[in-house]
């Protein structure tokens, strides 16, 4: 391989494909952050609409946005993601990293299985979309997964975590078909309850409905707040994970069915019980530890920085900070930071790795 | 029947039997807005509690603090609270009005038929239980569900009424029933609900419990956040109210069917559009107009005024404020206040009913 386009400094050139609500913000925010202006392009009325905000600086083709591009975000609805992916890799330069910002990523991973591409998907949205509601701080803060693959350039994935870094997100990194399961239980299946919840009330009979806004309490309110969110692109989610969510149903209505079963055989025991247990489960499952100081751990020559921020990230472990050490040549050494206490377990599974994959 | 105690101005004399979350913050609420210091009485170490943060005058027995009381409020768990309103019916004047504040209706109504017991429940609560975390400004702004029944006496409802409108919370009422179908379909499947989806995220393999923290957004910490809530008080909720709640369980899970259908038979138009008439059913159900000015309604000679203000409540129509008017013996006759634009439709429901139910 010819040497590799080195990481080196943040990007100054980027592109944005898609200017709704997340192309949007991502042009605020690179602005306002870094001071850069980028490239995008989208359909006429919407791409004037985000160049009107000041989010980006239109171009009257996809081609002309990514030509001169260090990195490319693609951020068109979930159905057009693969084709837009693959427009923008024929169309940038071979030294430019390209990434998405697309709800589910197996079907988008599979179907693009490039050095230069890295599914990404931030966590972050809003209730209402397009550019309009775009804002520059909509990334602070926020996780940001990328899904790296078996073929994707440590180069690429390290300019671009820096960049995420740099927005103010927090990348993890996960396989595609993990995200997507994470994303169908803590996320999609939600949304499809939200739903359900929603109709369920709306199927009360006459006499109960004008009595149904006062009754409502927060308990209500907050676990239908995303019920009927933006209905083409919660189809289009609906659909591109559809395995997963079936299945996070099903463990659903299991767990609904064994409810129902205490509460009809009149167990108030079993039922306090349930409850007590369920507490416990959602404390384990959403207590963070506070984040902790971030020390250095050295990437080994000749391994892979993508393979390993991957297995890192499945293990809980996210990189805070990728810094590459130049050799003077192209650039195949990193360090990563990672929090203190969680140093020792990433040295054992980066010692796993070195040695192993070799570029 | 002899002369009724009349409604006459606010109560000063109020027993608390109870005095956990609900009852220690009834007790504040009391102090604060009207000035006074009920008796209260609960089990030793929760009434020194309650005491030791002013909420009560701690009293040696039920028969104690409810002796000299002009209002009783009953907030004892579910399951004691027929036993307990009982004793307080039996303890008090003759001219002292009963409530209680427990979360289902039906099965304690039933229970007690008493012309000066009421059936209500204030929807106000907290994450955390006991007289620690009680609050003088609880139940600011919140509905407080009355179910008056056919014997109800009109003093006793008009000063209950009067009381909970100076404790700052908005009086509705509705039949028992109805208040039970509504409480399963906007509270009690929702917790059910938030369970489940908690149960079904910590069944993900173990590879993705450390990720779910970061991957769990506010779409599950919002539809999770009642789970596990309380369990001995929940259980006894679930219990109580389990038959509606099952049927309520029952639509919702056929919703939750048509939709995984859709996913199955991937349709994104029809996905689309049944988010789109989600959104439309949720706006509906919680959108509330803005309160307009209150104007008053006559409620003639001989009419009830609880069963007009049920009739009123089911409509939608609540009664803003109860005025007595004195005739010079007891009072006979009452003024609701209600919202202008809903006048004219509470002046034809009050017709229906003049020259019907006599006293």
């Amino acid at each position: 391989m010819a040497a590799a386009p080195t990481p080196g400094p943040l990007p100054r050139e980027v592109g944005i494909v898609g200017v709704g609500l997340i192309g949007g913000s991502l042009g605020l925010a690179l602005r306002e952050r870094l001071g850069i202006l980028p490239r995008g392009y989208d359909l006429p009325e919407r791409l004037a609409a985000a160049a009107g905000r000041g989010a980006v600086e239109p171009c009257t083709s996809l081609e002309e946005a990514v030509a001169e591009a260090e990195v490319v975000f693609v951020a068109t609805p979930l159905g057009r993601l693969a084709e837009d992916v693959k427009a923008v890799l024929a169309g940038c330069p071979a030294g430019c990293a390209v990434s998405d910002v697309g709800s589910t990523k197996r079907q988008l991973v599979e179907a693009i299985d490039h050095p230069r591409f890295i599914g990404g998907h931030p966590l972050a949205g809003g209730e209402r979309a397009g550019v309009e509601a775009a804002r520059a701080d909509l990334f602070n803060g926020a996780s940001w997964y990328l899904t790296p693959g078996r073929a994707t350039a440590d180069w690429a994935f390290a300019r671009l975590h820096a960049l995420i870094c740099a927005l103010g997100a927090r990348p993890l990194c996960l396989s595609a078909a993990r995200h997507d399961r994470l994303m169908a239980a803590t996320s999609h299946l939600p949304h499809l309850v939200a739903n359900a919840l929603v109709e369920q009330a709306a199927e009360l009979e006459g006499a109960c409905r004008p009595l149904l806004a006062g009754a409502a309490g927060p308990s209500f309110r907050d676990a239908t707040r995303v019920a009927g969110a933006n209905g083409p692109l919660w189809g289009e989610i609906f659909l591109a994970n559809g395995p997963e969510l079936l299945a996070r149903l099903a463990v659903f209505q299991r767990s609904l069915r064994e409810l129902a079963a205490l509460i009809e055989s009149g167990s108030a025991q079993g039922l306090a019980e349930r409850q007590e247990q369920v507490a416990r489960l959602r404390r384990l499952l959403l207590d963070q530890p506070q984040a902790g100081r971030a020390v250095p751990v050295g990437i080994p020559a000749g391994a892979s920085l993508a393979a390993l921020a991957l297995r890192l990230g499945e293990a809980g472990i996210p990189i805070e900070r990728v810094e590459p050490l130049s050799d003077g040549g192209g650039c195949d050494r990193f360090t990563v930071w990672v929090e203190e206490r969680a140093a020792e377990r990433a040295r054992q599974l980066i010692g796993g790795e070195s040695g192993g994959a070799s570029r």
